[in-house]
């Protein structure tokens, strides 16, 4: 097929929650804001029923496969069927529809990887909700790159929020144990990871990476904590021999204005606040969300369920754009050349 | 004396470093852009020489007492006199300064002590080049609070950078230590000191305060760390019933951008790099830092020494004119109204 007639794949999250607002609404905006063609992978009737309650007229059209999409894109919503059993309520989070919620994730990697969909992009899922179905994942994360057959740890989160974009090399931990699981070994795998990637997705050949300290002014020498000494600058010079170009460890504090972002394509930092407050200061509304290391691409918004704005007409779309534009200028760098 | 004939009082810092030039530039630049009149208490001999370095042409004026300072403020830089025995060289730091750089932060405070100057804003000094001298102090701040008869952990260090005001319970320790450090009493104080100084130097009576939480998620209900359970919550809660407006502790990666930056007149963070991290990066050239705690006024540009930019022409005065205009702002706010 080609390329050009591919449409990302999109799953629907968590049905309350405002994944069906925000995909009519980007659906909405596609003419005006210029959104790729996607197909929808989630119960029609969801949609439609959330488009009667915001008072949206789009046209929903199930599709049978993935290829009908970008001729009809122009005029109506294209869903790929994956039906839930059950009422659902906006605001109100259902177990039962836990199902549906993890076949629509099953779906899109599978329709990605057979060529039929160009990229992943997910709405937001709730883990609760999902536990409490049995699903074994703590996130979107770890379960897309068990279906792609990769360890957990081979997958990397980016943050991306205008011309910022930022990896944490731990994530969601108690800061307490920051310190612990912050090893040369594990430093270096997402240095790695993260030039191969920007090479692969983003045509940067050798991209610039600029990585922080841990502790107040990256340590200053020794004299405010030695991570930076002991396993910071290991690590990146470890990369360096591996022909990486990598330059720090930073103090984080001055490494996020806009003279500093020139320096660098990509920042690598320690700690999930290190990481996603500068992001989320600059670009709270259009921050996206982007796994590294798997075989395809896959971005989300850079936003939870947000049950509480379900079908009230409030959930901004903005963040969900991103992510489709982002994906869709990912993947055709990794497309192998004519 | 009428309030408004007293000058800022200005220290020089390091010789060596950029507080000459920095001090020069934001001379020459306050008619343009309205620097309110200070006093420099440093040597005259280390100005002209850094002038003639940078090619100014300020006319650089000795005066016995500030009270001369506003009306010659047009026309010349007051200098109160204190000369450093031996020669200064620009990015040579020599502990030979470190009397006299001591000298000009006593006199400073003295002078705003006795009504003579309004507040003390002071340049970048070198802890390493004074501590090599004996001064028995990590910093100007603990300096200042000794000299104006206070414990070091009554000073609350605060950054200023537009419209954001940001608080850290804990400032220069390695991040380890950092769960160790915040107590409830801890957090209570710098939240009780912190509201005080917004109604003395802001006109706040009753401020907004938002808390952080320290960890990712500020925790998500203790299931990513328990110390927004254990310690910010019961801190809050009690200053709440000392009657502060207190709301958290919040996710600090949502807690900065423009359309949160409204809810609040403060935030109050838990270490250096999250309240750091934003206000650098939203304003890098223009952050402010301020003592609370102190009987007076104090801030200070949010810089180093950077000796290897002293008499290269390349500082930027803009956070040291920033800090003069808020120190400007906030004394008149503590006067005993007529």
């Amino acid at each position: 097929m080609d390329s050009a007639e591919r449409p990302l794949a999109l799953t629907l999250g968590d049905p309350a929650g405002i994944g069906p607002d925000i995909t009519l609404l980007a659906f909405q905006a596609r003419l005006s804001t210029a959104v790729p063609p996607f197909v929808l992978i989630g119960d029609p009737a969801v949609l439609a029923e959330r488009a009667r309650t915001l008072g949206l007229t789009a046209k929903i059209e199930p599709v049978d496969a993935p290829a009908a999409t970008p001729s009809l894109f122009a005029k109506a919503l294209p869903v790929l069927p994956v039906p839930i059993g059950g009422n659902v309520v906006a605001g109100r989070p259902d177990s039962a529809a836990a199902g549906a919620v993890r076949q629509s994730i099953e779906q899109a990697v599978a329709l990605v990887r057979s060529g039929e969909a160009s990229a992943v992009v997910t709405n937001p899922i709730s883990k609760a909700i999902l536990t409490r179905a049995g699903f074994a994942f703590p996130g979107h994360t770890e379960f897309l790159a068990a279906l792609a057959g990769r360890a957990s740890s081979d997958a990397v989160m980016m943050l991306v929020g205008g011309d910022l974009k930022v990896v944490p090399v731990t994530i969601h931990m108690p800061l307490k144990e920051v310190m612990g699981a912050l090893t040369e070994t594990r430093i270096v795998k997402t240095l790695l990871t993260t030039a191969h990637d920007l090479g692969r997705y983003f045509g940067l050949a050798r991209s610039r990476i600029a990585v922080t300290g841990l502790n107040p002014h990256a340590g200053e020498d020794g004299t405010m904590g030695r991570e930076e000494i002991d396993v910071i600058l290991p690590a990146i010079e470890a990369a360096r021999r591996q022909g990486l170009d990598v330059t720090g460890p930073h103090s984080a504090d001055t490494l996020f204005h806009a003279e500093a972002r020139k320096t660098y394509d990509v920042a690598v930092a320690m700690y999930h606040d290190q990481a996603l407050i500068p992001v989320k200061t600059l670009a709270f509304d259009t921050g996206v969300n982007v796994t590294l290391g798997l075989p395809f691409v896959r971005t989300s918004p850079d936003h939870g369920t947000a049950f509480a704005l379900a079908g009230t007409g409030k959930a901004s779309p903005r963040s969900l754009i991103e992510a489709l534009r982002l994906a869709n200028t990912m993947w055709p760098h990794a497309e192998p050349k004519p």
